[in-house]
């Protein structure tokens, strides 16, 4: 039996079904395309994942990439792999026919970002950082800038990165200190250093685009002074060829996994010749950034997902054939062990790791609906779209990374103290997701722009319109014996959720803005689950519609394992909001009181 | 400043006014003690931690240990400390004089394993298996053996392992079938397989005691068969000359940390010369074991706490001298940044892990004091510290691995992108505690053990007497305004837990066994929840007492830092018992119900 990383079948389910694929082919943007073609594109990355991903996951996981003579080395197959990423278009597939892009629904996309992800992540770090700095430069930059680097990028040959991170800002990117000087030439002379730039150097590609941050000289203090700029690793001169241009690479960080992409240090302009090319306008870099953070954000939420997959597939496999004990009830020492999988703690064990996995690539597949919509919709349908995807960036960003921790730590579990040694990879994928919490901002951050900005934006519009998104779906889930007491939950739990935002405010109106977002972590938590919630209800929906129109595209198993894991998921994960409202409605506010000092 | 891995003045807190020394001063068994003897145990803990133990900690994680020829070579200064371990009596602190022992209570012996384990977890292993074998042959090998084997194992000269594990016998220890076959010369020749033995094979010690499960020839099936022996890796003649003994290391388990002990899989009379003695009566091993077996669980939670204290005090340095944003409420950019300890979300998770760790600990306390009561009371006071023992034991191994894992999370999330990489130690100690959970029985096997016999057992004796105890404890703090309100919480859920629990029995009586404890994990940490909570209560109880007092001996700072604690355990950690009882009541039995091949 191949190993298995993901379901084919649930990728099929959820666009075919839930998210349907044939919907946006209707529209103008990808009238090119039909379910059979885009189809074939999911198969492609099934191939593309279980025959040149996975198979070098474990080596790339005992070998990390290192630095030698100022150059870091990783994986000899990743130059390889690079051409192929761009030859056969995954990187620019989303992208626009002009820019030399296939206009490929981002779901799509997003999809094939899935599977790779879950075959081996650090291998789609390249790629995928690749389209997402090409993507800013196909939006802001100037036409010749485009010309210079977007091909280049596309075809694999040259890897995008995003330099924000300093080493004294972080969290606080309004505290970027790289600087960048106008000359008369055109480009702008930039120094500063960078840290924590994933793929910022590397020996698979040929030159490095960093859209970096700096501040003009003279600009404002602030986030309002912060620019961006195209710095190459290697400039090019109008005949395409390259001169060193005075970014060097300082170290790389040796992390707890991970271990297939390299996390440089980069240092730009030590010897004062380091050219840069404004993108946009001047003091405008942190807006352009926050504007492809959506899509970056939703990606990594993706990625967490994609290794809790792995881990899940993995570990079920292992509980199917790995024999241990027997049923309660059988007092026979004689009798035969059996499957693990028979013991309900395990089966628990395996539930919760499914409902993780299956209900937040189906919130992922939301977002990425909604950026699918926002490029082909108008008015207002546009405009809904992106208010209900600017909400949900914070909880698909975070939800799948806070979970596919607890996911991947259950998997592990499944295996006994097997799971602790590297006989199994269950700890590979334990160590593997532990970054998805940390960057793209922490959960701290997005819980703070969910409840600090996103759901009280324009008068809460946003919470309104996803609010009635949901109470449509609960709706219709109504009618389905199965679904109706869950559905009814959810509606419940809606209506909590509105009381504790009320709550919240009245807070902030009489103890201050800090006291109101003292737990925006918890408050990200609760609306999360509720989205995840809404997520298996809609999944809920097409299963029984499929059950009654007596499908035959699904197997009756599928079907039924789909219900018990949004069984599950009501009955042991919904719960915990009332934990969470508890702590929310309450008035002390012990983390805002405690002096540094009395932390002991 | 010192790196810092433990708090001093919280260890002095819980042995001189939690659970005073002083008190088992006065037994006959530990009169030769004092406090202030007893203190200066804790101070050479200290000393050995910070100068010995701690120094070597990356160095070993880096460089794991390796088989060579057949030898497993581990850290070249594991051998000086093994010897200082044995001549400093840190192996045989607690044992009887008459063994070599010292008699020092077990609280204390527990507090330096505390101690050191904080310090340098795989490096505790070594000595604190052999104080666990040792302890094993003092209570049931014949007095000849004990004469060989004692003495040797507490000089620190020979290794003591537990030797129980099979490839096909993990949770299933029924299932063991390595053979052990009489001889007329007094001993047994054993042949079988065994793997995960912490220590079964290093260069650090001259030989290797192991105590194993085999069955003898023609035994009962099952549990009822299994016979426990010595065999060891050199068998010593009346001369004490050693002759090899057919153990053979057949490989080592490559760990995702605790990288500074080796697990083994071991060879028992591949070449028919294994000799083996037995201990106690034939049949009877797995009740010895048992016997044995709170102390050793006990170790692990109190292992697992170490990690997170390790982690904590970690983190909360990195917090105090790490600058990154503004209060919220600082709109000037231009104003430096501030600590992170000064953010509310930070706060939150540094005072969840102080909540965790110190939580725990004291519950660690509370299990070895009833090991101290059991081995210096007599009569009914004796028959109630056991009980309560048994009670706990589940809960102080479980609850601490489990939040432990939770706990050096968060600590890792403290460091942001940094906490990810090998620059800081955070994802070493994230690596480092995961393996709590699995040894010495699965939290799935706790939970079993906790709904399935301990809570029921003597009709529900055990659980009435803690209970009690615990009434005892709120009725004390009542009367503190700062707690009155958490003590009556706790009153509450409580009664709570014994509506479950009748609800669980009637769920018994009319599902059978198997939906009984179909959640017994998750009933374990509920139950779990409130012990932690007492101990919350309990401690601050003291706090209140000192404050009165008008103490000198804790700063004003401790002790406000060990209320907010507290309130943070309430405030954030119990409402978690809401979510559980929901669950716990619910008449959905998802994971009984669906079949092995409906999870997909």
């Amino acid at each position: 039996m191949p190993e298995k990383f993901y379901s084919k079948d649930n990728i099929r389910f959820l666009l075919h079904e839930v998210f349907p694929i044939a919907e946006l082919c209707k529209r103008e943007r990808f009238k090119e395309h039909s379910v059979e073609s885009l189809d074939m594109i999911i198969e492609a990355a099934d191939s593309m994942s279980v025959n040149h991903l996975r198979p070098i996951l474990t080596e790339m996981d005992n070998k990390p990439p290192y630095l030698e003579n100022g150059k870091v080395k990783v994986h000899p197959k990743m130059g390889g792999l690079m051409k192929t990423f761009g030859e056969d278009g995954w990187i620019s597939m989303a992208a626009p026919y002009e820019y030399g892009g296939q206009q490929v629904p981002f779901t799509v996309f997003q999809a094939t970002g899935f599977m790779m992800g879950a075959a081996n992540y650090s291998t789609i770090a390249y790629p995928f950082l690749t389209t997402g700095a090409a993507h800013l430069i196909e939006s802001f930059a100037t036409k010749e800038l485009q010309q210079i680097y977007i091909p280049k990028m596309f075809s694999g040959e040259w890897q995008g990165t995003m330099a924000l991170t300093e080493p004294g800002a972080g969290s606080s990117l309004t505290d970027i200190v790289s600087t960048a000087k106008p000359t008369d030439k055109g480009y702008y002379l930039v120094k500063g250093q960078k840290i924590f730039i994933s793929c910022g150097d590397h020996d698979a590609c040929d030159n490095f685009v960093h859209l970096m941050l700096a501040r003009i000289e003279g600009a404002p203090a602030g986030t309002k002074g912060i620019s961006l700029f195209i710095v190459p690793q290697q400039r090019p001169d109008k005949n395409g060829n390259l001169t060193f241009n005075d970014v060097n690479t300082a170290g790389i960080f040796h992390k707890m996994g991970y271990h297939g992409a390299p996390i440089a240090h980069l240092m730009m302009g030590e010897a004062n010749d380091c050219h840069a090319w404004l993108v946009g306008e001047p003091h405008k870099g942190l807006s352009y950034m926050f504007q492809m953070m959506n899509e970056a954000r939703v990606g990594v939420g993706c990625n967490a997902v994609s290794i809790a997959s792995a881990a899940y597939y993995n570990s079920l496999e292992y509980a199917n054939v790995r024999t241990q004990g027997r049923k309660i009830t059988e007092k026979d020492p004689l009798k035969p062990q059996i499957p693990i999988i028979e013991h309900a703690d395990v089966k628990r064990m395996l539930l919760f790791q499914k409902a993780i996995v299956e209900g937040s690539l189906s919130l992922v597949f939301e977002a990425t609906t909604c950026l699918d919509n926002v490029a082909t919709l108008t008015g207002e349908e546009k405009e809904t779209n992106f208010l209900i995807l600017e909400l949900l960036t914070p909880i698909v960003k975070s939800y799948p990374a806070e979970m596919s921790i607890l996911s991947t730590s259950t998997a592990l579990q499944c295996f006994g103290g097997y799971g602790y040694t590297k006989e199994y990879m269950a700890e590979l994928f334990f160590r593997e997701t532990r970054i998805h919490t940390l960057h793209e901002g922490t959960t701290a951050i997005h819980g703070m722009d969910l409840l600090g900005r996103k759901v009280m934006m324009q008068n809460g519009k946003a919470t309104i319109l996803l609010m009635t998104r949901i109470m449509e779906d609960i709706e219709a889930a109504q009618k389905y014996e199965g679904l109706k007491a869950y559905a009814g939950a959810l509606a419940e739990k809606i209506m909590k959720l509105q009381e504790v935002t009320m709550h919240l405010v009245s807070v902030a109106q009489s103890e201050g803005p800090e006291v109101y977002l003292s737990d925006a972590t918890l408050y990200l938590e609760l609306f999360s689950i509720l989205a995840i919630g809404w997520q298996w209800i809609k999944q809920g929906i097409k299963v029984e519609e499929l059950k009654e129109a007596g499908t035959k595209a699904y197997s009756a198993e599928f079907l039924q394992s789909k219900l018990y894991a949004l069984q599950y998921f009501f009955e042991y994960e919904m719960p915990k909001t009332e934990a969470l409202i508890i702590r929310l409605k309450s008035n002390n506010h012990v983390t805002v009181i405690a002096k540094a000092e009395e932390i002991l």
